[in-house]
């Protein structure tokens, strides 16, 4: 028989344990602070009308997934967070305002695949809609100074206005890649979106004298005044974000220790797109967090130390004549809510059992011989120092919930 | 301008704050569980090659959605989490085995939607590979047994054989609606399917007689033996699961009050699939929980108390010349960790403000007049007894955390 194919397609990528537990802990860590901060979550499909999605993007629009349902629904898959938002917002006018939501869901973009940057990609946002004063900007700008310190990366939160940048948008798109292709790269790309020489580098020019606007000013004192450190904030005119769809403040996140590395997070004010859905414009401002890349940052920073495993005791299994001894030392343990497993091949040699238990990374082996089965005891053993000591229940507990 | 459609695609569905709120806590009820078990996360991509998923589902898999991408490649949105995991285990041969992952994303089929059942749902799956030893099946009845206890929902676990159930899959998928169309609507659709009259009838008689096999009997004594009443086990020999790949214990979890209710969570063993990923098969058990139908039933069953939000507190903003103070006072609860809102429009009226508060079903607001800012004080809400009451700062913290 032919075998399939085996393997995800370019792009996409499945998160084994270790690694999905790693994603998990970061989501949960997030979505404390918006919590502190009253976000609500929101989910909405991961298909939509594929004429939800056009004409929002600029340039970037070809990446979109679409096709066509048997049905002959003409569909897409979710290219943002913030599109959707914006549909629903418009959909369900009854919403109490300020709507201020999280939405932590995947988004797929046809992009070609680099370090960090997948086709499907988990999003974290956080957006407040009905809102045009800076008080919202400021809020924003504190949930995520307050999501990276709980993440404890030491990050420069990067602002600046698109109302300074009176430029086209493929304009734009070329003075964004300052950080990675530098002035003579910019000037060239400029060149060749049609700008003359010397209009090229005036302009490149004119955007890195830019000087913080007025509304930016006011921001950045809400934000001191909220208590955050006016160093954690920095002005970057050339700093201008790909997207077309934002209409004053714009922030990017980057590592303090590498300001010029890729961002970590992206966003800004986005106040003409729902008026594209119904009748009214309504002001917006808010995020995304790229999961992935963050948790990278992590990795690179060493500030991620998480267990490649949640359980923290395997009960092993001396003999077939001995597992009911087994089965009730799992029930006890699981009932005094400890995440244990039972090695589920009975008649298995205990050094096969503990060496699953190394393999997986679980801290403790419990061995019940006859003479433990006896006397209602167990050896502990702890796989890291290789050292065991015989427990009664009372004691097992102790130890194992004082970790 | 000519506005968009403002909807969802038929079968798909947004969860407004409250409601996605009330699946985030069934969600982390039943994560609790897997953990307590010894079950990690796993997650993979929304999409595959569509060659991956096809051929296993049966007369279902015409509910695929597929399409083409712009590179041409055929791809699929995933149909369930069993047929990723299958790939999973075949792709990554060194995982440490037994394997015990679970798995919360959506899946995606192009059926009627129906109460309760939407084309993109999500699923809470867990499966065990590697293990033929009815431990392993016993495991996930003791699983699914404490899950439901821990959502607090009263069920019975339906269990049968399909190695009892020696019939052609067109025929048992015919018996598995016995519930639904009866005996006689049973007995039409066998004949519809090609069996004579009289066979059809004694197909149907057969099947409700056969008793319990011994692969049964050894999973429910070691169930038993676990702790677990033998009343939430019920044998059903007419439960037959949709789907074609199970191979002998089969599942499915419903309502104790009401048997014939559709069900809430469906599973079994299905120890020949992998095999057709990789040369050779491997055991595999587990189940799959359906989060919406879950949630439905618990509301039906009022057992869900989820409040609409999780934000505690509402911070008003007085004047605009308080707002200096309103903003301290939000900062000093955030640090105090309690989920914290501030009015976000500081010109508004008080009673615009209170009003949003009762919209969003926050319990307390919190109002700086010039008199509280004078003293340090603030005057609490509680916007469901209507009463209020000036309080310290630390008397406030008490009062908020004692909640």
């Amino acid at each position: 028989m032919q075998k399939m194919k085996l393997q995800t397609l370019k792009g996409f990528k499945d998160y084994l344990p270790p690694e999905a537990l790693r994603r998990k802990f970061l989501v949960e860590k997030i979505i404390e602070v918006f919590r502190k901060f009253g976000f609500d979550p929101l989910e909405t499909p991961t298909l939509e009308y594929a004429e939800v999605l056009k004409g929002k993007y600029g340039e970037e629009e070809k990446l979109i997934y679409e096709f066509e349902t048997r049905g002959g629904d003409k569909v897409a898959l979710k290219y943002d967070q913030t599109v959707p938002l914006a549909r629903v917002i418009a959909q369900y006018p009854n919403l109490p305002k300020p709507f201020k939501r999280y939405q932590i869901q995947p988004a797929f973009r046809g992009e070609n695949p680099q370090k960090g940057r997948y086709r499907e990609f988990l999003q974290c946002d956080a957006d407040i809609i009905g809102v045009s004063s800076p008080l919202a900007d400021a809020e924003i700008l504190a949930l995520i100074y307050e999501i990276y310190q709980n993440l404890k990366l030491d990050v420069v939160i990067k602002i600046n206005d698109r109302a300074l940048l009176n430029l086209e948008p493929k304009y734009l798109a070329a003075i964004d890649k300052l950080n990675k292709i530098g002035t003579d790269g910019v000037t060239k790309e400029l060149i060749g979106k049609g700008l003359p020489e010397t209009k090229a580098e005036e302009v490149l020019e004119t955007v890195k004298n830019l000087q913080m606007s007025d509304n930016l000013k006011k921001i950045q004192s809400i934000y001191e005044k909220m208590g955050y450190p006016s160093d954690s904030l920095q002005f970057d005119p050339t700093m201008v974000r790909g997207l077309d769809y934002y209409t004053g403040l714009i922030v990017e996140v980057v590592l303090k220790s590498d300001l010029n590395s890729s961002s970590l997070c992206g966003g800004g004010r986005w106040d003409k797109m729902i008026g594209q859905f119904t009748d009214t414009d309504q002001p917006a401002v808010g995020f995304a967090i790229g999961v992935d890349r963050t948790l990278e940052a992590m990795e690179e920073e060493g500030v991620l130390d998480i267990p490649p495993t949640k359980t923290e005791v395997l009960v092993t299994v001396f003999s077939v004549e001995l597992l009911d001894a087994s089965v009730d030392e799992v029930s006890y343990l699981r009932k005094n809510n400890i995440s244990t497993e039972i090695y589920l091949v009975p008649d298995s040699k205990l050094e096969k059992q503990l060496k699953y238990a190394d393999q997986k990374g679980i801290p403790y082996a419990i061995i019940i011989g006859p003479e433990e089965a006896q006397s209602n005891q167990v050896v502990l053993k702890d796989l890291k120092t290789r050292t065991q000591e015989k427990l009664d229940p009372d004691q097992l507990l102790v130890k194992l919930t004082s970790q």
